[in-house]
């Protein structure tokens, strides 16, 4: 396929065209994620969450221009599942946009919701199989963090940074969103406002008492940044090639690539198999037993058991 | 079976073990629902979600009080998907059992999470499904709002009532969980603190922004509660039976019913042919797959698509 040629070329029209076609999620799509794999596991993938208002899109930015000044590449993917009520990402953007626009070693691409959940997080999936087939060095994930579709996505990532920022009420917002489990690393931004020492204080006795569920052998940190003016992103940096350098020595890495691996699997496989289903017993069969469901003359269980068992001709495997 | 007799007669015993072998979901928990299903869909279902701290488990209970002084009769199923950091729902029950013990027209039943968001969401569904069988009027669904698994979860509820409580920060918290979106009826709890009223209006504001976003022309109303001493509860309940109302006269109520439904066939069915999948395939060539996935040698599309046609022998249809 040529357009997987000059993505791998390094023609970043290619590039985003790519991408654009992985988010479709069509058939094309698969034979160009087919070409491109045996060229994927080189970039490290890092994902940055946090609540609303704790500073993602900036420290995405401002760890961007830190790698930049080392020469690396960076490939940014924007994930937003929520409603278009919050309006986050696009912001976000067109701030990222002016500071990083016509720089070749950045490429950034925003994904909102597209039809079901398990859709986003696929198609996030396939985004960065194309980023990094192409040899973007570093792939920073940013989603929102809003639960259990942030977890979903953040365990796509080696390094996940969990951000908190002060005076976002008494309590620590990102405890509350369920974040604390999925940490590497902790940041308090907006370390210039009051409080930050306060809740890097409540973000150290949250991990204290959790002792035991240091993940893995590894103890998350909690580094303090200013995104806004680049204080602590260096360090933080130097944090998250630490963290790199423990998964790859402590055999994690692999043992995360598999899981990883081994999810997304199962996941296709699960939409493939419904897709072979559906279109077997046909949409007016499965609308049928629907309709008995609905009339309580049967079971959605004993509907699936009839279902999984109908033949393309409607009748029952005997 | 006998338990299912048993608690379809009113054994209130039968109706925990029946809801205990529901929640582990094996065979004997699928024909015991099979036997329950045709007694199902007589109860009203109300999710009760919003930000943790919004007061759920206290409103959960003080509708529950004023339901029973209308000799309606309530099941309560209090769903907890976050991690064993929070402990709200514990806490929350203890709260609910003092008051609550010793009615027999009340029923309650917490759920944590057991393996995957999607087992919890079907466990749920199924638990519904017995306490609306066995003769509860009203089941109230109460989950904490982080985010998707919400969502899920309340969407099997006839009427989502969405809470916010003042004084969580300059914004609305139930918006930034993104909750507005699934709220049939909004409450300020806790309005006898300062600031209720702004938060109300800070939620009129969002909803008028978001006018075309009514759902299915029902106007999401804004209530305010003091759950602790029952004010404005009575009000809440007229509501909620106002909004079932509006539900069976536009029909909305048969649709919602069918969508659920639809929803959940999907789910199980997409669960049960992955099973019969790897039981066909076996767990060791599953593996085999995954481990050539990690080296790179095939990408997750074709494995998807070779695992499909494997025959039990291991040999692929021709």
């Amino acid at each position: 396929m040529n357009l997987v040629r000059e993505a791998l070329d390094g023609n970043r029209y290619a590039v985003a065209r790519l991408i654009s076609l992985v988010e479709d999620g069509d058939e094309a799509s698969r034979s160009a994620l087919t070409a491109l794999y045996e060229h994927t596991g080189q970039a490290h993938l890092v994902g940055v969450t946090g609540p609303p208002g704790s500073g993602k899109s900036t420290l995405v930015n401002a760890l961007t221009q830190t790698l930049r000044r080392q020469d690396v590449t960076v490939g940014i993917i924007a994930v937003d599942p929520t409603s278009p009520f919050t309006g986050g990402a696009l912001l976000g953007d067109r701030v990222r946009m002016r500071d990083l626009a016509g720089d070749s070693g950045v490429f950034i691409r925003s994904m909102a919701t597209r039809g079901s959940l398990g859709g986003l997080a696929q198609a996030t999936n396939d985004v960065i199989k194309v980023l990094d087939a192409v040899g973007f060095d570093v792939i920073l994930i940013e989603t929102v963090g809003a639960g259990q579709s942030e977890v979903e996505i953040a365990r796509t990532a080696h390094t996940t940074v969990v951000l908190e920022a002060p005076g976002m009420g008494d309590e620590v917002q990102a405890l509350k969103a369920g974040l604390m489990e999925i940490a590497d690393i902790l940041v308090v931004n907006k370390a210039d406002r009051p409080g930050a020492a306060r809740t890097a204080r409540a973000l150290e006795m949250v991990i204290n008492r959790n002792a035991p569920a240091t993940k893995d052998g590894w103890a998350p940190p909690i580094l303090q940044t200013v995104a806004l003016d680049g204080s602590g992103v260096p360090e933080l940096w130097n944090t998250v090639e630490e963290h790199r350098e423990y998964l790859c020595t402590s055999g994690l890495l692999a043992k995360r690539e598999r899981m990883r691996i081994e999810t997304e699997l199962l996941n296709i496989l699960q939409r493939r198999l419904l897709e072979r289903l559906v279109s077997r017993v046909g949409e007016e069969r499965l609308e049928a037993w629907i309709e008995r469901i609905v009339a309580r003359e049967v079971d959605v269980y004993t509907a699936t058991q009839a279902l999984c068992e109908t033949r393309s001709n409607g009748s029952v495997k005997g």
